[in-house]
């Protein structure tokens, strides 16, 4: 259905030229980062303050039109997809840091803000936000989906490090969630409802975080293993030991494939670990000694200490473009990406028995993760429009989620449901779906917001 | 309303002799801690499984019978007097640690399991469960209050350290609620939802507990300062120059008075910190020697440091008896305990605010708090019945709340909203209370669940 003239008429008039129907517009926000696609949404709307999200979205709750929140558009589950059609409201616009209570270690901030942009400024003060998901996404849509990355082992996820938030309901109220404080037991935890709430429950248009220290010392490195096995015990064993690991990732032979051909690094094709350690140079040294102690019982060799600043963030670069260096496997394809998180002890078998199925089915899928959390990623490669190995890649999928449930695991540990994992949310969580989907009626009775997401059967 | 007789028929059939009306099962579920009063309920059951817990809500459910949770009666806002009459749901009889899982750093419990018997358990596995909010509570109560207390600077609270639920609903549907994974994007954060909701949305009968391990190294002191402002201003400076204090507790003048009466000690009578450092032995050594040095400037002394786990304890003992220590300032006395937490920039002219009123009143109100969070409480000591006192006592909560709200901290940090704090949730959350309000109607439509609690105007 598309959007409703007197509704247009309305959009047009409250945001001007910040209201745009044409095709160029809608296309671009019509994209997704992997295979999940849908038309392009009826139209889209840049507003630039709260009050202006405020009214559109009265304006599209008056007039039953879909709304769906766009950040980056770096989501890898089709979550800002129009796939009932409606309006975009791209966030973009709203990318002030409203201001760093540098004593309090927070910053408040508007939605757009990406965390890149959030560290540059807060580069001076000592401080900086850890949650790193990889892609530059922006802070509104890293809340909207709960994301986290390759820090949260040690800094947690968004849920850990969002304080307080402002949120336009569906009908157009505005509220404000949580508080400045460290902790508070004053009524239900709002501000951890809508974390990870996709965009179904309102629209994020202020965020307060928490902040962290730049730690004194910094050291990375990384470190090859004879096998994946190896590698991912080493894993389990340095969580267990209680290592404060700032970053302990897994990349398989495949991904360092893709690192070299990509990136021009000089990776031995097999499985290798990338850690980091922060904490002041007497900490940092312990740790990574006792780090290197545990990697060499499990056949760890050839360190290489990245130990400039630039060194660290050509590592991480890399590691960062490893969604991109991994298509480039196989040019023109997609990809389907899974997400599990499984409890640690369970991590060998889980990673073991993914590596087993994806090679069974023929398809290149590297896989990397951030193993300290119990969490991997396998990147299946597709040809669009490749219906057999759109299966194939689907049921490997599949099978992984299964596995991780069946040990008390998640089908999603950062990505978010979006429409990839919507198939599998009540094999989750069985009888407590009803209950996501009463505070779905009770806070969108009209259905308004991201349609077609998250909740099965839904809209 | 009492309990229609066919509700009592099914349950006396249900439970036998675990359903009780007698007037001393009664009495002894209508009490409080503080100076909340209200008729005792009309019955009390003891379920022993889930299976109990569901089947006892479908039948108060059907008929109408006000539900409220009891753990161990310690809670300080009235969480769990049924003012509203009704059913008090005694979990106490399901006390089962039901799995450790060492290898995770998991614990699977009943809600009647409390936090010491949970530690006794643990000891031999060489992990712990941190949250200490002073009283032997049970876990199920702290999860649904959101306990935290002294060591939540290091180790958060309980939003923080429960994974995963079960819970019944209030019509008797059992639900699951999150994962044993580290972390999950897989829809709305139920967890969150039910952790701090006192009872207002449903019974937990399972939780699981992120467990941490023991520290290799554990030091405590105590130590003087001149003046409240300085011992409030040391730990401000403490906390914003990232010492990783394990604990850091204020006790105002009035409270060591109280200590020295009630346990024997010797402390001067003045402000002190109780402080504690956990790690390996070189880092707790660093951790306290710089915190000694911060302490000088501040003119921190006497710092006489708990060499022997004896003495430690003994030092921790003293902590948790704050609360019937200063009671025994005033024989009769009972209190009205404040909970305000406010961002760290703000803590020493929150306390000096509050020591000021309280000096003003001419009450008798030690001070103690969790300083490190931004966390602290008077409690005013009031004669029962003196309705002058009582009114005054009101009159210093309701500022130090107000005060709290106006630098964006919260009315409780750690105990909840109850009947206590009820008239101050307006006033903390605005527009947002009409979200809760839905949440609730959403899945609590008859209003049985703990009515009377938490929301304004609901019951």
């Amino acid at each position: 259905m598309p959007i409703p003239a007197p509704a247009q008429d309305a959009l047009a008039a409250l945001l001007g030229a910040r209201f745009s129907t044409s095709v160029a517009d809608r296309d671009l926000h019509g994209q997704s980062e992997t295979f999940h696609t849908a038309p392009p949404p009826d139209a889209v709307a840049w507003p630039v303050s709260t009050d202006e999200v405020s009214k559109t979205l009265a304006i599209c709750h008056a007039h039953g039109v879909p709304v769906i929140g766009w950040g980056t558009g770096t989501s890898l589950e089709g979550h800002a997809l129009a796939t009932h059609g409606g309006l975009v409201v791209d966030l973009m616009k709203m990318d002030r840091v409203l201001e760093v209570r540098a004593e309090d270690m927070q910053a408040s901030i508007q939605p757009g803000v990406t965390r890149e942009a959030l560290n540059t400024e807060l580069r001076a003060t000592g401080l900086f936000f850890p949650v790193d998901p990889g892609a530059n996404a922006s802070l509104g849509g890293m809340a909207a989906t709960r994301a986290s990355g390759t820090t949260a082992v040690r800094y947690g996820t968004m849920r850990d490090n969002v304080l307080a938030l402002e949120v336009v309901l569906a009908d157009g109220t505005v509220i404000r969630t949580g508080t400045r404080a460290a902790k508070s037991s004053a009524g239900y935890d709002l501000t951890g409802l809508f974390v990870g709430s996709e965009g179904t429950l309102g629209i994020i248009t202020e965020l307060t975080l928490r902040l962290h220290g730049q730690p004194e010392e910094v050291a990375s490195a990384v470190c090859g293993f004879p096998t994946l096995d190896q590698a991912v015990e080493c894993v389990t064993a340095t969580i267990q030991s209680g290592i404060p690991m700032a970053r302990i990732e897994f990349v398989d032979g495949e991904a360092a494939r893709a690192f070299n051909q990509y990136a021009g690094t000089h990776l031995h094709e097999g499985p290798h670990l990338m850690v980091e350690f922060h904490g002041s140079p007497a900490t940092v040294k312990d740790d990574a000694e006792r780090f290197g102690e545990l990697a060499a019982d499990f056949g760890g060799t050839g360190f290489d200490w990245a130990t400039t600043p630039e060194d660290r963030a050509a590592l991480w670069r890399m590691r960062h473009g490893a969604y991109r260096a991994c298509l480039a496997l196989r040019p023109g394809a997609t990809a389907v990406v899974t997400d599990v998180c499984v409890p640690m002890s369970h991590l060998p078998a889980a990673v073991a028995a993914a590596a087993a199925d994806i090679k069974a089915s023929g398809l290149v899928g590297p896989m990397v993760g951030h193993v300290g959390d119990g969490n991997f990623h396998s990147q299946l490669l597709i040809m669009p429009g490749n219906a057999e190995e759109l299966a194939a890649a689907k049921g490997i999928a599949t099978r992984m989620a299964e596995r991780a449930l069946a040990v008390g695991g998640t089908i999603t540990g950062e990505h978010g449901v979006g429409v990839g994992k919507r198939p599998l949310m009540r094999a989750q969580h069985g009888a407590a779906i009803g209950v996501m989907a009463a505070i779905k009626a009770a806070l969108d009775p009209t259905g308004i917001m991201n349609p077609g997401k998250m909740l099965p059967d839904m809209n």
